[in-house]
C-alpha cells in the first residue's frame, strides 16, 4: 500500500502543477476550483512540490521497516520499485515539459506520441510493473504486463483527447475544445475524430490480449482496460 | 557523493522556485539572470520539479548499487541516509510555505527562527547528520553533530539578513534592503543591525564549541561556521 500512497501523491503533485496559470492555466478540474483558484498561486506550488516529495518520504519509511526488520528479498525488491519510481515521475515531468513548450506548435505524429508515453504512460505503466515487481514476478511477466501498460497508457491518452472533444461538459468538468482553442496538438488534432476512435479500439484489443495467458486471475486488468475505452469522464 | 550530488540537486530546485515571480520574484541571483527570467515560467516551474525528484534518482541507483551487491551494513545506512533526506526537504518546503504565507505580517520571534530551522536549518542539517550516518557514526556524536548543525544553519540565515541590509550589491548580487521593501521579517528587522550581529557571533562561538571533543579532526567543520560568520556574499 506504501507504494500505491505514493503513486497517488505524485498524481496529485501533477495535477496541481499542471493547472498551474503558466502551464495549463486551469480554473476547475472535475468540477472544483483548482488548488490555485481556491488557495492562491504559492500555495499551489509549494503543495505540488511537497506532495512529490511526501511521495518518496512514504517509500523512504517503508524502506526503512524493511531494512530495520532485515527483510532482505522484501527490501531489494522495494529499492528496485523505488528506483523505477523515481524514473518514471522523470519522464512524465519531462513529457509535461514538451508538452508545454511545443504547445500551438505544429508537431510529428512520432513526437506527439512520444510526449504522452512520457507524460501519462510512464506512471501507468509505473503502477503495473511496482505490482509486478512487489509481488515477485519473474522478469517475463513484468516484460509482458509492460506491453499491456503501454498501451493502456497510449489509449487513456487517446480517449482524453476525444472526451476533450466531444465529452460532455457536465460529465467531465472541463469545457469543450479547450485544447483545440489552446492550440494543442491531440490524437484528435492529428488523426481526426474517427480515427482517433478506431485507434482507441485496436489498441485497447492489443492490451487485452496479452493478458490472455493469465486467463481469469487478470479479471481486474482486463476491466481496467475495458474501463479506459469507455469512460465519460 | 551521490548524496552530495543529491542535497545539491535540492539546493537547486529551492533556488529556482524560490525565485518564482509567485515566489520571491528575484530577476537575478548572484548577478546572473534566474531561470525563468533566462527561460520562461513553466521551464523554471518544470525544472525545479525535475531537480527535485532528480535528487532521488541518484539516491535510489545508488541504493539499488548496494542492494544488488549485498552491502548489508551500507544499504542499512544509505535507507537511513534517505529516509532523514525525505524529511528534511519537506522541512524545507514547510519553511518556504510559512516564510511566504506569513510575508508582510508581524510574526513572534518564535515563528520567525521557527521559519528558518526549516527553511534553511534543515538542509544544513541534513548535510552534517548524513555526512555521520554514511560514515558509521553512533548516536552521540550524531546527535552532537546535529546540534553544531543547527546552530550554523540559524547562524546562516541572520548572517543572509545583515548581508540583505548592509552587504555591498555588486558582492553578494542582490539589491539592499530588497527583505525590507518586500515587508520581510527578518532578523534585522527584528533585532536591529547591531543586536542581529552580536547574536550571530554568540551563535558561532556555540557552534565551535561543541567542536571541540573532536579536536584536530575538525577543522573543516570549525572554518565552515567561521565562514558562514564572516561571509561577504
Amino acid at each position: 500500500m506504501p507504494f500505491a500512497m505514493a503513486i497517488e501523491m505524485i498524481h496529485n503533485f501533477s495535477l496541481i502543477h499542471d493547472d498551474l496559470p503558466e502551464v495549463d492555466n486551469d480554473d476547475f478540474r472535475h468540477g472544483k476550483p483548482t488548488n490555485h483558484k481556491k488557495f492562491n498561486h504559492p500555495t499551489a506550488l509549494l503543495a505540488g512540490d511537497g506532495l512529490l516529495n511526501q511521495a518518496y518520504i512514504v517509500i523512504s519509511d517503508e524502506l526503512a521497516y524493511s531494512a530495520e526488520n532485515q527483510y532482505k528479498e522484501n527490501t531489494k525488491n522495494k529499492v528496485r520499485a523505488f528506483n523505477e519510481f523515481t524514473k518514471a515521475v522523470d519522464r512524465m515531468i519531462v513529457g509535461e515539459y514538451l508538452d508545454t513548450e511545443l504547445e500551438g506548435k505544429q508537431i510529428s505524429k512520432e513526437m506527439l506520441e512520444y510526449i504522452h508515453v512520457n507524460k501519462t504512460g510512464a506512471l501507468l505503466k509505473l503502477c503495473v510493473r511496482m505490482g509486478a515487481i512487489l509481488a515477485g514476478a519473474n522478469e517475463e511477466n513484468i516484460t509482458r504486463l509492460s506491453r499491456y501498460a503501454d498501451k493502456i497508457g497510449l489509449a487513456f491518452q487517446i480517449k482524453d483527447d476525444i472526451l476533450s472533444e466531444e465529452g460532455n461538459p457536465e460529465i467531465t468538468g472541463k469545457p469543450i475544445g479547450n485544447d483545440k482553442e489552446m492550440g494543442k496538438c491531440t490524437y484528435v488534432s492529428y488523426y481526426g475524430l474517427e480515427e482517433a476512435k478506431q485507434e482507441l479500439n485496436k489498441i485497447i484489443k492489443e492490451a487485452i490480449d496479452e493478458l490472455e495467458i493469465y486467463k481469469e486471475k487478470a479479471e481486474f486488468l482486463r476491466q481496467l482496460a475495458i474501463y479506459i475505452r469507455d469512460r465519460n469522464k
